[in-house]
């Protein structure tokens, strides 16, 4: 069967009015679509061969319509191209390009943008565009203390007010805990603090450090319902100045204190560690520095802690356009990278893994829906550019996990033969 | 503080009557004690710095006593030495022997030899003596199925009724799972295997293959308590044939086969793989085997597995006595060397890890009371020193688990990107 017979002609319904406008620049007189050549064929056959079959049809700016699948199934969403520079970059850089062109609007998903992209994540491991590098322990390795400042500056200090539209109460940016499918967003994320403190078996007055504390929300849960004193840390002016407002209104200001600096030059000596969200921008190259910290503050005895950290099957590139537009420095390990790196050269014992992928897919579900809702104001905001950015990234990285491509784990450690430890995880589930 | 100053001369009490008799052969006249010469004197100190402070203090063969410890705390035992030879093999290689000298009598520990093995062990990481191998990939190379048989047959055909007189009614030789600290070793056991039907999320009519099977008691729980049937394999002879003629018994023939036969060899098609302490019999230079074995025989979709093995936290050889003496070819691994050889290449998730090493600590100590209950009877079987290399032994390794030298790892695995996991691990706790 030749590629070609695949091709669907049949004119797709002209592109409606908004999208029309959103695409010529204010006051240009509408130009009539340019004429599909033999080359945007050509490209059209690249772009399926390289992507390989997916249940989606690729609309082109004349209203043709190409099938990208090979098996009789229904497409989930057709992508509408605006050009052949959007059409060009699917061949060059698929894994990039394709976000860029989201993001303008050169690419338009009309359908099911989730069913497309995990039908993408699902081929993509079959494609040479896996993103698998060679050394991946190279990855990452300009996050300075400069670089990770930058990095997080461009991510987290967007605004609270924009966080705020479509995140929980307790402004939490990291994967719930739903004990029940039905448990709301709020209910969730209040269950993942919980959980987190019982698996560490925090006792009143023991000292917890925690190394990116986000708006702040665990640490003063911490604080607040196991008597700990917490001494959080951010290079996000924006959160650590929101956390210690909240700490001070809270009446906690004397057990919480949150510092607005670098994981690596904490001081002092801790019970327990914990970092929720941090280890995905640290950086394959600086965990060895992170063991070192982790080691040096942890009390000889009874120090223990948790990572909680968006993690991979095999070690793999984050995809470059993440990298680029949404998480600057950003890679997420295996489990053997962190057990090589950060816990076996100083000696500490794996407690406890558990594999929270669909709980991060069920966030990134209820943040989407949140999202959308508030999509308005956000391109108010920013602009329209920002929201299709944000939807893509957002709906991308639910997709990764409700795949398999990304996963996320929750480990707690020990020193070695620390024996005050739980009997059983029981006690995780009353 | 010179070294001299810390030994103690006083003399220990003459060795009692049943000792002196196993000492001498039948027969002999009895010899008076070879003096301690200074050459002994310095074996002693040799000795004392090698394997660092202890709670303990050496009995020479003339009643001299000289402690091994520079704190003033109560010793926990007095290791009585029968002759140079014992003290001096000491000096030499004290990890292969002691457990030699122990076996033979030529080192006798009077005490609490668990608390004496226990200080051993948390010494060890800080003498040259911690085994940490350069190459740890290549231990256990040579484990062909040839060898791999001989290594089973050498351990676990010692006979039936030997591991009837102590291992719980089920004959499992495996950690159990304790839901409560006063849980019996038999409550305990059929704990562990419900557990691991609850981890498998086992369902009537699946096909589970089960790698290294003892004596059949998990196969049969699964094809009993939920309709699976279950291929497994095992090494042993004596093994194999009492499962089999249980698996008549029950009427369970027809649905859980009985394979002599080694891991390599198992072939068919299968939703689940479990393999329950059999790991640390397949030596690292075979992990890719296994891992391919595993990807092999299970299904695409919804293949899924539990690694039950005992593990280290940080790379390093087996006792050499152990090895030598109890389970040639053995080695157990780090969590991270089977990540990276078994689970990783196979694009397997790992989607639970439960360190379960105190629940093997509690085990250890329910089968050590009943193998000293029954000790006279081994000895009826075997010979004294026999008796005296399993109690060496299970004491050993109750102290490995104890002080973290050992680890016993809970592994649930399943393709990468399946989604008929559970929600949460509460199920497991109902």
């Amino acid at each position: 069967m030749s590629g070609d017979s695949l091709i669907d002609t049949t004119p797709a319904p002209p592109p409606a009015g908004p999208r029309a406008r959103r695409r010529a620049p204010p006051g240009a007189p509408a130009r009539p679509p340019r004429p599909v050549r033999p080359l945007d064929r050509w490209l059209v056959s690249l772009v399926r061969k390289g992507l390989g079959p997916l249940p989606a049809r690729m609309v082109l700016w004349d209203g043709s319509v190409w099938p990208l699948d090979t098996e009789p199934r229904e497409p989930v969403a057709d992508l509408v191209m605006r050009d052949r520079r959007a059409l060009f970059g699917l061949v060059r850089h698929p894994s990039l390009s394709f976000g860029e062109s989201y993001m303008t609007g050169g690419i338009e998903v009309r359908g099911d943008l989730l069913a497309f992209l995990e039908a993408v994540y699902r081929r993509w491991e079959h494609t040479p565009y896996a993103g698998r590098p060679r050394k991946p322990w190279k990855l990452a390795s300009g996050n300075t203390v400069r670089a990770a400042r930058e990095n997080v500056h461009h991510h987290y200090d967007l605004g609270n007010e924009f966080y705020r539209l479509w995140l929980d109460r307790e402004l939490l940016y990291t994967c719930a805990y739903y004990p029940t499918p039905a448990a709301t967003l709020d209910e969730a994320q209040v269950e993942k603090m919980e959980q987190v403190c019982r698996k560490l078996r925090l006792r009143a007055g023991e000292r917890v450090i925690e190394a990116g504390c986000g708006w702040g929300s665990l640490a003063l849960y911490m604080a607040r319902t196991r008597g700990v004193t917490v001494r959080a840390c951010n290079l996000s002016r924006e959160q650590i100045r929101y956390a210690q407002e909240r700490a001070r209104a809270e009446g906690l200001a004397d057990r919480v204190e949150f510092v607005e600096d670098d994981y690596r030059n904490m001081k002092g000596a801790y019970d327990v560690f914990v970092s929720v969200g941090m280890l995905e921008h640290v950086g394959a190259a600086h965990y060895a520095a992170l063991g070192e910290l982790i080691d040096r503050c942890l009390a000889r005895e009874r120090g223990r802690g948790l990572l909680h950290f968006i993690g991979r099957d095999r070690p793999g590139e984050l995809n470059p356009w993440i990298r680029k537009r949404i998480f600057p420095g950003a890679y997420p390990p295996t489990l053997r990278e962190v057990l090589a790196s950060i816990l076996e050269p100083w000696r500490f014992s794996v407690l406890d893994v558990e594999n929270m992928r669909l709980h991060y897919a069920r966030t990134l579900g209820h943040w989407r829906e949140r999202f959308e809702v508030a999509a308005s104001r956000v391109a108010a905001m920013f602009d329209d550019n920002f929201v299709r950015t944000w939807r893509l990234y957002l709906a991308g990285s639910q997709a990764s996990f409700t795949t398999g491509y990304m996963q996320l784990f929750q480990l707690t450690f020990a020193r070695t033969g620390d024996n005050d430890v739980a009997c059983t995880r029981a006690e995780l589930y009353r």
